[in-house]
Order: C-alpha cells, then sequence, then structure tokens
C-alpha cells in the first residue's frame, strides 16, 4: 500500500482550518452588512449618513420616515422569528419555537427508536463480534453502533436547525438593509444582498464541515482501529441533518405558501392592490415565510445533502483499501474536498463583492451566473490538487461483495463530472427559469388566451426541463459508477456540492431580495427604488430555481450513493427488477412522491383557503384597511400559517419516516430497495419539473409586470413585453393565477421532493443491520 | 403430461364460434339502434313515428325542424369522418383519411424496418437454427422471424385501425339519435347510448379474438411444431396494434384538445355563450374530435393492450411445457378466456338494456357501475371454468432461465386477481372523477377562492389517486408473479381486459352522451332535453375516467409481461439496478413520460391557440354570427385541428418508437430493461393522475352547472352546489379554467402514456432477436 502525498498531521490541521477560514469569512461579510444602519438616529448622527442622503433619495420623500418605517417592519417580521433565541419575555408565538418544539419531540421520540431498533440487532449484546471486512479480527458490538448512531443523529439533527435558523437570522438582518442600500443604485443593493447570503453560505458549509470532523474524531477514541463501525455510527449524522431539513421545507413550505397564495388571491386577485402592500393582512405571514420557507429550509436540505454525500462516501470507504488499511488521509478524502470548496468559494465570492461591480439592472443575472462558472472552474483544478496530494495512486474500492480497482485520476473524473454536471443543471434551470429566454416569454405570451392556456403551457416546460438534467444525472452516475462504483457516486455527489457555499449564496439572496422588494413596498418607498428591487427579486427567481436544480441534481446522486451503501450493508448483492419483491417496490416507491404531493399541495391549499377567509373577512370588517387609516391584524394570519404549518407537516413526514421501517421490517431488503430505487427515479423527475414550473409561472409573470414599469422608465422590457402588460391587464391576471398555482410546487412539494428521496436512503442505511437480521416478518411468516 | 378435459377439436371450435356471437350480437345491438330515425319524413310517415311525436317533446317546438337540424349536424360531424371509405368524391378534408394516409406511410416503413432488423439477426440466412427449449431440435431460421412478424404487425395496425374506425362510426352514427331519443326520456336516451358502446366493445372484442385466432392458424401451416417461432411472430400483432394506437391517441388527443380547448376559451370564457353553441366556429372540430381522440383512440388502445397481453402469454406458454408438449388446448387458454369474456359481457350488457330500465337520472352511474360489477362476477365463475376444462391440472412455465412448476387452481388466481384489480381500479377512479363523491366537491368547493385554488386541489387529487391502483396493481403483481411468473402476470393482464366489451361500452357510452348533449344544443332542443343529456354525459366523464382506469392498470400489467417476456427472449436473467447500465436505463426511462407529455400538452396548446386566434377573428369579422344569421366558417377550424394533429403527432410518436430502437442498438439488453422498467413505473402514475385530475376538474365545473340547472327544476342538486352556481358566477369561471388544464391532461397525453409504455415493451420483445446478437454497439467499441 503506497503512502499518500499529504501527511497525517497535515490533513488533521488542514481540515480545521479551511473550516475556521470559512467561518470567519462568513464573520466578516456579515460585519460588512451590517455597516448598513436601520436606525435612523445613528444614521442621521454620523456624517456619512448625512452625505447619503443628500444623494439617495431624489424623489423627496421624507428619508427619516422611510428608514423608521423599514425599521418597524423588520421588528414586524422578526416578532415571527428572531426573537426566539431572546424571546423569554415576549408572547411565544414566533413560528420557530413552536416548529422546534414538535421538531424536537419527534428527534427524541425517533432517536429512541434509533437506539431500541440498533441496539435490538444483537439483542443489546455488548460483546464484540467478527468485522466484516475480516472474520478473523474483532470489531465493536452492535450495541455501541446503536448509542453512536444515536449521538450522531441527535448532533446532525440539532447542526441542521442551527444551519437553518442562523441563515434565516441573517436573512431577516440583511432584508430592510438591502431596501435602504436599493436607494444608493442597483449595485449597491445587489452587494448587501449577495453578502448576506455568503455569510449563510460559509456559515454552513464550514459547520457542517467542523461538526462532522469533530464527530469523527471523538468516536475514533472509542472506536480506535474499527472504522468500519466508526463510520457506520456517523450515517447517523446525515439522517439527522435530513429528517430536520425534512420537517423544516414542509413546514416552512407549507407555512410561506399558505401566507403568500392566500395574501395574493385576495390582494392582487380581488382587492386590486400590489404585492407586499402593508394594507394586506397576510403580508407579514408572508414575509415571515420567505425566510422560513426559503431560507431556512434551503439551508438545512442542502447540510443534509452535503452529510449525507460525506457519509455515504466516509461509509463505502471504511470498507474499501482506506479503512481496512487504516489510511486517514485517504480516508479523509471527502472532508478535504469539502474544505477545499470552502477555499474556492471564498476566492469565488470576492468576484461578486469586490472585484467588479454591478452598475446595471442587466448586470445582476450574469453575475451570479458568473459566480457559478467561476466555482466550478477553479474548484475542477482544487479536485485535482486535493486528489493528487491525499490518495494513493491506486487503491481499492468495495463494489457489492467484491473489492474494484481504481487510480487517483479515475476518482478525479468522478468528482469532476458530478461537479460539471451541476453546472450543466443549473444553467438549464436558469434557461428554463430566466424571463430572458424563450421558454419563460412563450408561457408569457400564452397568458394572452387566459389562464388556462398559461398553465398548459407551464407544466408543458416543467417536464420538458427535466430531460438535460436526467441525462446529466444519468451520464454522471454512469461515469462514476463504472469508475469507483459507489464511492464514485458519492464523490460525484459531494464535487456537485462541493461549491455549495457558494450555491448557497445565490441562493439565499433570492428571498432576500424579495422581502427587501416586500419592504420597499411596505414603507411607500419611491417606484424607483421598487424597480431596483424588483429586477434583483427576478434575478433571485432564477437563482432560487438554480439552487432547488442543485438540491435536486446533488439529492440524486447522494441517494443513489446512499442506496449502494445500505445494500452493501445489508449485505445483500443484487436487486433484480425481475423479482416480484423488488418489482412491487419499484413501482410503489415510484408512487410515494405523488402520495406526497398530494398531502403538501393540499395542505397548502386548504391552509390558503382558510387565510383568504381571514384576509377577506378583515378587509369587510376592518373599517379603513382599504385606506390605510387601520392597521390589520396582521398576527392572526400568523397565527393560521403556523397552525397550518404544525398540523400538516406531521402527515406528509410520517409518511417519509415510516415508509423505510415498515417496508423493511414488514417486507425485507429487497422490497426497499426497490422502493429506495423507485422513489428516486421518480421522484426527482417530479421534482424539477415541479420548482421549473413554479420558477417560470412567478417570471412569466414578473415579464409582464416588469414591461408595465418599463412603460413609465422605457428600459428593460421587450416590445413584446410591453403588448402584453399592463399590471391588471387580462395577460397579466392570467400569469398571476400561474403564479399562484407554481407557489406550492415550487416552495413546498418541489424542495420537499429531494429531502424524500434523501431520507428514505439514508434512514434504510442506518436501519441497515435491523433489516437484514428481523425484517421480512411477512414473508417470513409465510414461508 | 396430463390431458386437457377440453379436447382439441372443441378448442378449435369454440373460439370462432364466440367471436362470432359477439359479432352476431354486435350487429344486433346496431339493428336497434338504427330504429331510432333521423330522416323526417320517414319518421313522420311512420305510424309509430307520429305517436312517438305526441309524446316526445311537450314544449312546443316544431318537431320537424328539429329533426331536420339534428341530421344536419349529423352531416356536418360526417364531413370530418365518416365518408373516408366512400369519400373518393367528397373533398379530402376528412380528418382520419389524412391521418391514415401518413400513418400508412409510417407503417409501411415501419414494416419495413422490422424485416431488415430481424432478417439481420442470422444475415438473412434460410438456414434452420437450433431451438431454445431443446438444442436438439430445429426451429424455423430468423428470416421466416422476420417475415413473419412483419406480417403480423401489420394485421394487427390493419385491425387496430378498423377497430378504431368502427367505433367512430358508431359512436357518430348513435350521436343524434341518442339526442332524439333524449325527448322521450332519459331511460330511452341512455339505451341508444349504452347500446351504441356496446356495439363497438363486442365488435373490438371479436375481432381482436378471431384475426388472432386465424393468424395463428395460418402460421402454424408453415410453423408446424415451432411453437416458439410461431409465437414469436404472433408479437409482431401487438406491436402493430400499439402503435396505431399511439398515433390515434396522440393525434386524435390533440385533434380533439385543440378544438375544445379553442372553442371554450372564446366561446365559454370571453363570448359568455354556451358550451356547443352552433355560433361558436369551433363546434363542429370540437364535435368531430371527440370521437376522433375518444373513442376511435380509445378502441384502438384497448385493442393493443388486449392484443399484447394476449401476444405476452402465448409466447412466454409457447416455451412452457405448453408449447413444448404442442398442447394446442392449453396453449390457447388466453384465447379462450377472451372468448369467455365476451359470452360474460353479453349476458352482462342484457342487464343494462333489457333486464332493468332506468327512470330517472340518478340511477344512470349506478347503472352502469352494475355493469362493472356483474361482469366482474361472472367472469369469475368464467375463468374458473375455463382454467379448470382448458388447462391440464400441473404444468410447467418458463421463468427466466428455469422451469417453475405451477397447478391450474394457481392459474385462477393470477386470472381473477387481474379481473379484481381492474374492478378495484375502476371504483377508485370513479371514486376520484365522480361528483357524487367528497374529492371532486372538495375541487368544485375550491373554486370559491378563484383559479389557482381550483388547480392546486385538481393536481393533489390527482396525485393522490394513485395510491389505490398502485397497491392494486402491486398486489396483482405480487401474487400472479409469484404463482407463475411472467405467465402470471400476462395472464392476470388478460383478466382485467376479459370483460373488455363491457369496459369499452360503458367508456364508448360517454363521448355518445357528450355529443348527443352538444347536437341537442346546437339543434336549439329545448332545456329539459339539454338537462337530460348532460346528466347522461355527467355520468360519462366518470365512466370515461373508469375507462381510462381500466386502460392504464392493464397497460401496467400488460408492458410489465412484456417486458418479462423481452428479458426471457433476449436471454438475460437478471436485471439488477445496481448496475449502472441498467441503472441509467432505469432514471432516463423514468422521464421519457415527462418528455412525451411535455411534446403533446404543449402541441395542445398551441394548437389551441391558433384555434382562438381563428375563432376570435370569425366573431370579429363575420357579421352577424353572434345573432346566428350568419354560418361560421365551420372548416377552417376543421383544418387547423386536422393539420395541427398531424404535424404535432410525429415528434412523441418518434419520441416512443425510436427510443427502443436505439438504446437497444447503441447501449443494449440491460440498458433497454432499465429503460422499460423506469417509465413503466414513472409512466403509470402520471398516467392516472392525469387522468383523474383533468376527469375530477371536469365533473367539478359540472356539479356547479348541474346547481344552476336544479334552480328551475329544483332537483339533482345540494345545497353545498347551489352557493357555488349559477353559471357564469365566479366559481364556475374558475372551473370552467381547470376544465380546460385538464382537457390535455385526460384526453392527450394521459392516456397516450399507457400506450407509451406498453408499445416500448411490446417493441422491445419483437426486436429482442436483433438487441440480443447487435445490440450495445457502444459500449462494444469502448470495451
Amino acid at each position: 500500500m503506497e503512502a499518500t502525498i499529504l501527511p497525517l498531521l497535515a490533513t488533521e490541521i488542514l481540515i480545521p482550518v479551511a473550516a475556521v477560514v470559512g467561518i470567519v469569512f462568513a464573520l466578516a461579510q456579515w460585519l460588512l452588512v451590517s455597516k448598513v444602519k436601520l436606525t435612523p438616529g445613528k444614521t442621521g448622527s454620523s456624517k456619512d449618513g448625512v452625505s447619503d442622503f443628500l444623494i439617495e433619495e431624489e424623489e423627496g420623500l421624507n428619508d427619516h420616515n422611510v428608514v423608521v418605517k423599514c425599521a418597524e417592519i423588520q421588528n414586524a417580521i422578526s416578532e415571527g422569528k428572531n426573537l426566539l433565541i431572546w424571546a423569554s419575555g415576549f408572547r411565544a408565538t414566533s413560528f420557530l419555537f413552536t416548529e422546534y418544539q414538535y421538531v424536537g419531540i419527534f428527534m427524541v421520540a425517533f432517536a429512541v427508536l434509533i437506539f431500541l431498533f440498533l441496539g435490538s440487532v444483537e439483542g443489546f449484546s455488548t460483546k464484540s463480534q467478527p468485522c466484516t471486512y475480516g472474520k478473523d479480527k474483532y470489531c465493536k458490538p452492535a450495541l455501541a453502533n446503536a448509542v453512536f448512531s444515536t449521538v450522531a443523529f441527535l448532533l446532525g439533527a440539532i447542526t441542521s436547525l442551527v444551519s437553518g435558523f442562523l441563515g434565516m437570522k441573517i436573512a431577516t438582518y440583511a432584508n430592510a438593509r438591502t431596501t435602504l442600500e436599493a436607494r444608493k443604485g442597483v449595485g449597491k443593493a445587489f452587494i448587501t444582498a449577495f453578502r448576506s447570503g455568503a455569510v449563510m453560505g460559509f456559515l454552513l458549509a464550514a459547520n457542517g464541515l467542523v461538526v462532522l470532523y469533530i464527530a469523527i474524531n471523538l468516536f475514533k477514541l472509542y472506536y480506535g482501529d474499527d472504522w468500519e463501525g466508526l463510520f457506520e455510527s456517523i450515517t447517523g449524522y446525515g439522517l439527522g441533518g435530513s429528517s430536520m431539513a425534512l420537517f423544516g421545507r414542509v413546514g416552512g413550505g407549507i407555512y410561506t405558501k399558505a401566507a403568500d397564495v392566500g395574501a395574493d388571491l385576495v390582494g392582487k386577485v380581488e382587492r386590486n392592490i400590489p404585492e407586499d402592500d402593508p394594507r394586506n393582512p397576510a403580508v407579514i405571514a408572508d414575509n415571515v415565510g420567505d425566510n422560513v420557507g426559503d431560507i431556512a429550509g434551503m439551508g438545512s436540505d442542502l447540510f443534509g445533502s452535503y452529510a449525507e454525500s460525506s457519509c455515504a462516501a466516509l461509509v463505502v470507504a471504511s470498507i474499501s483499501s482506506f479503512g481496512v488499511n487504516l489510511d486517514f488521509t485517504a480516508m479523509c478524502y471527502p472532508l478535504l474536498i469539502s474544505s477545499m470548496g470552502i477555499i474556492v468559494c471564498l476566492i469565488t465570492t470576492l468576484f461578486a463583492t469586490d472585484f467588479f461591480e454591478i452598475k446595471a439592472v442587466e448586470e445582476i443575472e450574469p453575475a451570479l451566473k458568473k459566480q457559478l462558472i467561476i466555482s466550478t472552474a477553479l474548484m475542477t483544478i482544487g479536485i485535482a490538487i486535493v486528489t493528487w496530494v491525499a490518495l494513493p495512486s491506486s487503491f481499492t474500492i468495495f463494489n457489492f461483495g467484491e473489492q474494484k480497482q481504481v487510480k487517483n485520476w479515475q476518482l478525479f473524473f468522478c468528482v469532476a463530472i458530478g461537479l460539471w454536471a451541476g453546472l450543466v443543471i443549473g444553467f438549464v434551470t436558469e434557461y428554463y427559469t430566466s424571463n430572458a429566454y424563450s421558454p419563460v416569454q412563450d408561457v408569457a405570451d400564452s397568458c394572452r388566451t387566459g389562464a388556462a392556456t398559461n398553465v398548459i403551457f407551464g407544466l408543458a416546460l416543467g417536464y420538458k426541463s427535466v430531460i438535460i438534467p436526467i441525462f446529466a444525472i444519468a451520464i454522471s452516475i454512469f461515469v462514476s459508477f463504472s469508475l469507483a462504483a459507489m464511492y464514485g457516486i458519492a464523490v460525484a455527489a459531494l464535487g456537485m456540492l462541493s461549491t455549495i457555499a457558494t450555491g448557497l449564496a445565490i441562493d439565499a439572496y433570492g428571498p432576500i431580495s424579495d422581502n427587501a422588494g416586500g419592504i420597499a413596498e411596505m414603507a411607500g418607498m419611491s417606484h424607483r427604488i421598487r424597480e431596483r428591487t424588483d429586477a434583483l427579486d427576478a434575478a433571485g427567481n432564477t437563482t432560487a430555481a438554480i439552487g432547488k436544480g442543485f438540491a435536486i441534481g446533488s439529492a440524486a446522486l447522494v441517494s443513489l450513493a446512499l442506496f449502494g451503501a445500505f445494500v452493501s450493508r445489508a449485505a445483500i448483492s443484487t436487486v433484480d427488477v425481475l423479482t416480484p419483491k423488488v418489482f412491487i417496490g419499484l413501482i410503489v416507491g415510484a408512487m410515494l412522491p405523488y402520495w406526497f404531493s398530494a398531502m403538501t399541495m393540499k395542505s397548502v391549499g386548504s391552509a390558503a383557503l382558510k387565510m383568504v377567509e381571514e384576509v377577506r373577512r378583515q378587509f369587510n370588517n376592518i373599517p379603513g384597511i382599504m385606506e390605510g387609516t387601520a392597521r390589520p391584524d396582521y398576527a392572526t394570519c400568523v397565527k393560521i400559517s403556523t397552525d397550518a404549518s404544525i398540523k400538516e407537516m406531521i402527515p406528509p413526514g410520517a409518511l417519509v419516516m415510516l415508509t423505510p421501517l415498515i417496508v423493511g421490517t414488514l417486507f425485507g431488503v429487497e422490497t426497499l430497495s426497490g422502493v429506495l430505487a423507485g422513489s428516486l427515479v421518480s421522484g426527482v423527475q417530479i421534482a424539477i419539473s415541479a420548482s421549473n414550473t413554479g420558477g417560470a409561472w412567478d417570471n412569466a409573470k414578473k415579464y409582464i409586470e416588469v414591461s408595465s414599469c418599463a412603460i413609465g422608465s422605457g428600459a428593460g422590457a421587450s416590445e413584446h413585453a410591453r403588448t402584453l402588460g399592463p399590471k391588471g391587464s387580462d395577460p397579466h391576471k392570467a400569469a398571476v393565477i400561474g403564479d399562484t398555482i407554481g407557489d406550492p410546487l415550487k416552495d413546498t412539494s418541489g424542495p420537499s421532493l429531494n429531502i424524500l428521496i434523501k431520507l428514505m436512503a439514508v434512514e434504510s442505511l442506518v436501519f441497515a443491520p435491523f433489516f437484514a437480521t428481523h425484517g421480512g416478518l411477512l414473508f417470513k411468516i409465510f414461508n
């Protein structure tokens, strides 16, 4: 066995150093964002503030009032979220507090379940057992696996929760600041929004890395040389991360879309008041929701993917030559890739914030796209370096019962193809969801003949947009699978997620800009500023779709890697479609995403109906609300969203969490394999098409709206778009209907499906020893 | 080897006798329908006609005029279709004539392809080759397989074409007659519509059986004892049937929905004139479309399923003990089941037409449901009898390289479970699409808050409606697979299709009633009559959905059986998901239904846009059209639908027909297996959800509409429905949008997906010898 170039000590140092660099960078960005002052007193008194006032707001609005109003709205949104930690004195209505309470109970219950199931594998025996890779050696007992898996699960859950929470705090912190910066010009606003996104991206990437690294080192104190047991236990980390993400996505998604749909249906459609108008009682719930659903949900989701792909790679490596030969540097290859990713993304971020400056609205989207390209190009070199220094030139990989010889350059290709497939998926997503290209323009055009054709064209667009991403995923699977079996798939997923910091930054940028626009509207800022935030938001819709594309693509690869690890761990060597056990699993698995989507869509629909009734009631019963003289009752709307999301996230959550347990226990590992494969290949399609359909409708609406703004300012809209507008025209009304339908598709059911496919796979992996020994009860009874 | 109870001679006689009985029964039904006279002169002069006039029309309309107008409309619809055969003298605009021309060219080209591909397997050698089941025997050469497969293909295509054409002729013949009978009461109208459906059902079932039977006997003259070669060639029959069905479904679906969507968008939404109003220029195209798409398409589709499941069973049986021991009676088991099905359905039909009488609107749906229950119950006994007399008590079935011992009672369970699964699917479909139950009522209720919530609820309903059908399919697959391997699946599919005559009768009943209502509206008949035809139509919507449920369920089973036969014939014994070749096939296969749907949805959307523009143009440019004084230019609208459907059916058709050829040739049989499994498990979900979503929207709209009618007549609508109506209210407008979106889902992309999954499987089966010898070029080059 050849040694790696990178010595052990260097590995031990480099990983935490990279994580610390990421955290420091994130804090630095935060510091820069915080320089924008929200309190008018302080800003007014500073010299810079005064001069700013002179430049910024040209249209005669009272600046002092605007800043006060921004701060006020910021506080109203914060009522919903920010005060969680310090809120003991405040009323406990805040959504996350409630959500985390429920999820906390679930987490504890599930942790007990993990312990009991895994402990029962060897009857809670404390005796050591023979190892898988060599029957002559003795490894730690199943009970240790139960204990450490449970610990890792809780660790993952807490890290995921913290990731989501931090992201949300940053986003709410950044919203009003972005709005204020928009007075200075689109470039300043862009940088503020993007920096805030970067804070989240880097904190999350560094956090995920460092917690995993510490956990591995602590677990090693007990496990010693039994790396198989060590890394099997570590998979609990991925399960914890993903199950938190599930509730975050589903709960947050229902929350935000109930509010959004409800607000739009009464406000925009019936009362003809603009989006985010403060007269709308659901407007605060809508803004809270953007942060709860899109930011916190996305953060937890991508953290989950990251944790799972690392765990999948580690568990496969632990029974390959790295693990058997105790080569820690090579074993840490996935973590080193992530460390390199942080450094690469750091450099990439500087391109957006420091090396170049955005001067016009048209430069926003190209700047965000450049981020993707630069990070991918740099990361390719980064991967080559890591592969060269951290891997021996040749090694063996576990491949369903046999060992496969792999060269280090082959592994480079596995990681790189995942990385580039991510870029392809990102660009295809952009093409189908940005209103700069013909697909969305065609959808906008179809609004001419009403909402029905808009929906038909939108659905067709979503279906069509799966083609290239699926080919990209298929090719990366084929190449990485052929080169390095399941380890190849796992590192391909890791490659796709290696630029996660940049991906998250441009993704979080979206809802921040969206809310900045909302605050501008609510604060009654000038038309011109609203136009700027709208332009930021339109680019944000596209990047949000790109982010979802990444999340889905990586989820597909990750869950295949986890599936492979599960199959290895459950000691089955083939999953033959031509056996009835597997085939019924396959077809039922392919059905699960539909079942899940039915639940989440219906939940959003029902909650939205309640919201609509409440908003209508307020409009009818509170006098002066339409004139702006009376304050709407925002809290009741927040409560409707909160109650709905807490109540309605349980059934879909239970479906995902219980299916692997039930199938594994009653039908055994073959049927479970079928279920995993079926839900993977079916879910990824619905997830992509739902996200893109929703994104396209949203931007088709924006396309028509921008056109009507442009009649005044004379820029930014094509001749074609102008024939469709202005706001309030029949085509625009049709576009609003499409946008509303797209809301639950793109923000609730679509992105939750990633988690469905990943979570079922990682759960199966964690419980694999139990299923392998005690599973398949039903068949055992009948045979 | 034990002999069967039924002697060979009896088998040889019974099958054709059953077919002849079916044909005679169909003709008798036709005779009964034709007794309703369309020409007023003749009816008026007959004694019965005069007395009829006195009873029927109570509201003072001039009967003579009504009858003349009905006949006139009938002729206008016929311009589009009926005159095909005798139309040499007429202008060649008729849709089918054009469609068949194009399809004819394709058929010939594809026939040549089959011959070349299959002939090349052994290099067009005329030498005999060793048999699969015994290497010591000699079987017919591959060239013979090429020739006979080509012949069988053409035979299947022509039979499918004739089936679809006959169905359409019957339907157009019945439309106006149903309308006229509606004057006498709902019972009479129901019987006319149902009888006409029965004509189609029995002709098609009998036709399919007799052609297959004759083909087998003729091919046997050449093949002699080489049954393996004989039945392999026969599979071409299924391929021919299905490829015609594909073009029928896609072309017809685009035709009908372009017209329907276009007519609704301008007529109902913009001009506020009722559905089927003769002032609408697209109304004739819409009516033509109902027959072209729903009747002819459905006929070809179910004929294809029937032919394929028979072929799948036969080809598996030919390498099992039946074939090896040359036991013709047992070999003909699938055909005997179908023969029994004709007899059972004949008895069942009498329950609807003769044993009971419909007296009120509420009895229509139960009567149709009773048809399903009676036929299923009787058929269970029928299957038991056939199994007892036609099968030896024990035999062996080919099961991927090994032989499996099967008892005859086990095979009974296989057929019966398919049959009953069909009933379950039918009832679940009814539950989710009939407005008598809460799912559709909830969707209708969501129209209160506009089109967006209607669409969200409708999509959720469709997703939810897949759950039970998938479990039903999974259970039947598991049971029949476990009992009798792939032969079990094939006969389960056959079981589901054994009551095809009844299924088709209640299915064809739908569009006939729909058109009858259209004619009543166009002829300006009284409100009361329109109410009757509407009630017939509402039940028809549900039964159409049930029919689609059957079509999809059977397609799933059939394509799995074909898939199994393909795998056997391609000599692979496992399809392991854990190999990269198979997995990429699986994920790409799962994507194909989305690609296909994207094409068909977009086609309908684009064609509808054109139609809308034309209809608007006519309304604006032809003076007097809204007043009814000027005749709209129906022909131009018909031409738009015709051109769109011909042009737009080519890309989706090519996708389905070329994918197996390309994948098999370039990537080989493993990847192709993956593609088949993937498209099967993914396609069946989209197909079910699309059909049911569309059906639910349609009936939600009807639910609101009936409520508004009922304000006058005071019956048939609940308190709830009344709060949503009347026609023209905001909820009703929202419901119309949902209905329009549902049109392409339920009548174009949804039902075409059945054919996609079946057709790719049967095509792979036919080309299996070629793929097995020459396939996988790409991997051969790289390895």
